[in-house]
């Protein structure tokens, strides 16, 4: 099975369960074979289409009802299948999503690590150092390197700790291996978005 | 008494109690008075020693002691004088100081509200959005520009909350007002470099 999550930056491809990148811009085999996708990039899929006849939207199939306006596929699709949840997708920006009972309470975005540490030197050239990524938590810093590592991870950690309580987190997304360290009451799945997406074609035997 | 907070862009002078900016490539006028000074831009220094001849640097009578490595005159300034406080300064960056009997313990460095917000258009053009300033702190966010708007908040507030426990916060610097009214335990001080700018000069009378 063939499957391809294409987002602004890349393609992202599982083919029969290896994973495979492209840029956006690179050019597309023909897998000759179906290809189920999801997009938030109209422009990348056509190019999609140029070589590969048979893909298929699973868009339409996504059953996930929010009062949220303006949610990324991406997002719903992780999110879809939670019934108590914090899901937290780390990469170039971290969305955190709260799902009770079923339903989707809302969310808020961080910027991700790396767009958080490439701030600094925007505000002087005296804030670009290198993250520490084993700073110590529970101790003050004494020098920038570590003023500015806690800083940026206080901020990811704080506001997902108090609006998660006592729910479980899951992690997934570049960074998020390496956040959920830091939360007791935390999975990290990898490939949550593969995962759904074959959950969405199991269920729908119509489009498989 | 002519004051001067020499900056990375601007020329911060009191003079005579009245507060007036000049950027560091402007033309600084010929005072006719002494100027005292504390800067960390030693270009602008020598700039305003151009136009005037009796500029004394407050530096060597700064009696601030700490283990932290690297921290700038300003934010030395702004934490002499505290006894057992939280100083926090709001501007292009935000730092964080902890003074506890006394003594500095640490301190960190976040990225000032501007900053914050501009990292966001560089992460994707749909997360280009303005600071919703009155998002409910209270409530998951339910579209793009209170998500955004709620993490910037959080990100700053949480980790300030956590390291302040119950002390008193002080806040200064340009988003200090509006930052403090989301802590209970706070007081603001517009001119706090001024203010303990003076008290260095009048305990140092050799000087005056």
């Amino acid at each position: 099975m063939i499957l391809c999550d294409i987002g602004n930056t890349t393609f992202h491809f599982s083919i029969n369960g290896k994973e495979q990148r492209y840029l956006v811009s690179a050019n597309i085999p023909n897998f000759e074979q179906k290809v189920y996708y999801v997009s938030v990039n109209e422009n990348a899929t056509a190019k999609l289409r140029l070589t590969n006849d048979e893909i298929i939207d699973l868009e339409p199939f996504i059953d996930f009802k929010t009062k949220y306006v303006g949610m990324g596929l991406d997002r719903k699709i992780a999110c879809c299948f939670l019934e108590d949840a914090v899901l937290v997708d780390a990469g170039s920006a971290i969305t955190v999503d709260i799902i009770k009972k079923g339903k989707h309470k809302g969310g808020f975005i961080l910027p991700g690590i790396s767009a958080f540490k490439n701030i600094y030197p925007q505000i002087s050239h005296k804030l670009d150092v290198d993250l520490n990524t084993k700073v110590n938590l529970d101790k003050i810093p004494l020098c920038t390197k570590d003023a500015i590592s806690y800083a940026i991870l206080k901020s990811i950690i704080e506001p997902i700790k108090k609006v998660s309580k006592k729910k479980q987190i899951t992690f997934t997304g570049g960074d998020g291996k390496y956040l959920s360290q830091f939360f007791d009451n935390s999975i990290y799945k990898e490939d949550i978005i593969f995962e759904n997406m074959r959950r969405i074609i199991n269920a729908n035997n119509c489009i498989t």
